[in-house]
């Protein structure tokens, strides 16, 4: 894990970095409160399609939860998103743009992707463990849409991860996902499940049923009235509320 | 309203009431800071089917709105209900009890039954209201199940409610509930509905139609597994986050 650049704003230090990797390098952000030592919880935010590791929601609930909760955040470019957009494709047109990201992501490489986009997340989770201010702690996921998409085969496959929040994302019968549904039913952690009432990207029902899928005993959805990107910001406080309940606060303080 | 007793524990004063009705007597109990002065925010807690104004989880409820929050707290015993009961019906077999309930509640007396539900709940809120340590301040309800069922008659009908937390409750077409959904539609507050995945009395599905049916911009669904008398101990938490929020707290503080 190449720290690239660094900026403390507001007791929060924001520190760029690379991870290289066989196939291309991971670029990544990592939030810790300013002069953080000793181990903490650690959550790994999942951006959705179309969006990057610091688009304004990231940016938002990794700085509340480094300041409220002393957490440390990790947010990365998914495959084939943010500095990972070929050099040629970067000026398309967003049609041609979202077209090749349905193909890559949701339609036939989804496989290929998803698997990338999993071995990503397990290696720079094994780079930020080995950083002193962040530790061996409990291990919280916060990823909806897309990053339900590439969260829920991660928290299957992640011992590591102690809760989820998730949602923005159904299950239908078909072959898109195959496997999928048996990914969530072996998904045991708690859960926030996320679901938009007028979800007009995932519908409500498919919703409603990866919710009823999931394996985990201590399982909560919450539904709000609005369409896909108009998640409540009581939500952000729900997500808080969540991750300090089930992966504590940091225990050592800033030095 | 006639204050009967009263008793102060941990901070909190606990009083029993009868309000003196055309009909019959409506016995309630008003939960307050003690040595409360001044208005403050007001929170009716309706009772499930066959239970009564102080069951366990009306008190515990009720016991934390007054202490984290300084509100004042009534519940009452809804018809055919706790002191209610017809002296000739107290030692009925529970499953007895539960047809004649079924019946009057929900079933040929339905209408008359929520009529005087809805009536007393005014009447009891007019003479709250004109209490000095309670005061013309916000009002919340909070009803689940047959809570719900009067509630909703009773949040369409008292523009006094400002937020109201329901559930464990459905709408399906049929003649039981004419009106019923017209009702829910007319219904603009802030609401928290909560719904248990595995509810064995009101079906999943009616419950997302009665959610979707309600006419509120700011409305939250919450769904648990569990059966329907199974909501987790977090909800409570919720519903105390939901109406600090909308009420606010206590403006004056106990004498």
């Amino acid at each position: 894990m190449d720290l690239i650049h660094e900026m403390t704003e507001k007791g929060v230090t924001e520190r760029s970095f690379t991870l290289d990797r066989r196939q291309e390098p991971v670029p990544g952000l990592l939030w810790t409160p300013e002069g953080a030592t000793g181990p903490r919880p650690l959550v790994l935010i999942g951006h959705g399609g179309t969006q990057h590791k610091r688009v304004p929601n990231i940016l938002s609930l990794a700085r509340r939860l480094v300041r409220h909760e002393g957490h440390a955040v990790v947010a990365i470019d998914l495959p084939h998103h943010g500095d990972r957009i070929p050099a040629e494709e970067r000026d398309l047109p967003r049609e041609e743009r979202r077209r090749r990201l349905g193909r890559r992501v949701f339609g036939g490489e989804a496989r290929s992707t998803t698997d990338q986009a999993v071995a990503d997340w397990k290696a720079v989770l094994d780079a930020a463990q080995g950083l002193p201010e962040v530790g061996t702690g409990p291990v919280g996921y916060w990823g909806v849409s897309m990053g339900t998409h590439f969260g829920v085969p991660l928290v299957a496959a992640e011992p590591r991860i102690h809760a989820a929040v998730l949602g923005l994302f159904g299950w239908a019968e078909g072959p898109r996902l195959a496997g999928f549904d048996t990914l969530a039913r072996s998904i045991t952690v708690p859960l926030l499940f996320l679901v938009q009432w007028d979800d007009e990207v995932a519908a409500r029902e498919h919703a409603m049923r990866l919710f009823d899928l999931f394996g985990s005993a201590d399982k909560c959805l919450h539904a709000n009235p609005g369409r896909h990107v108009e998640i409540p910001m009581r939500e952000r406080d729900a997500a808080e509320e969540f991750f300090a309940r089930h992966l504590g606060q940091a225990v050592a303080a800033a030095a």
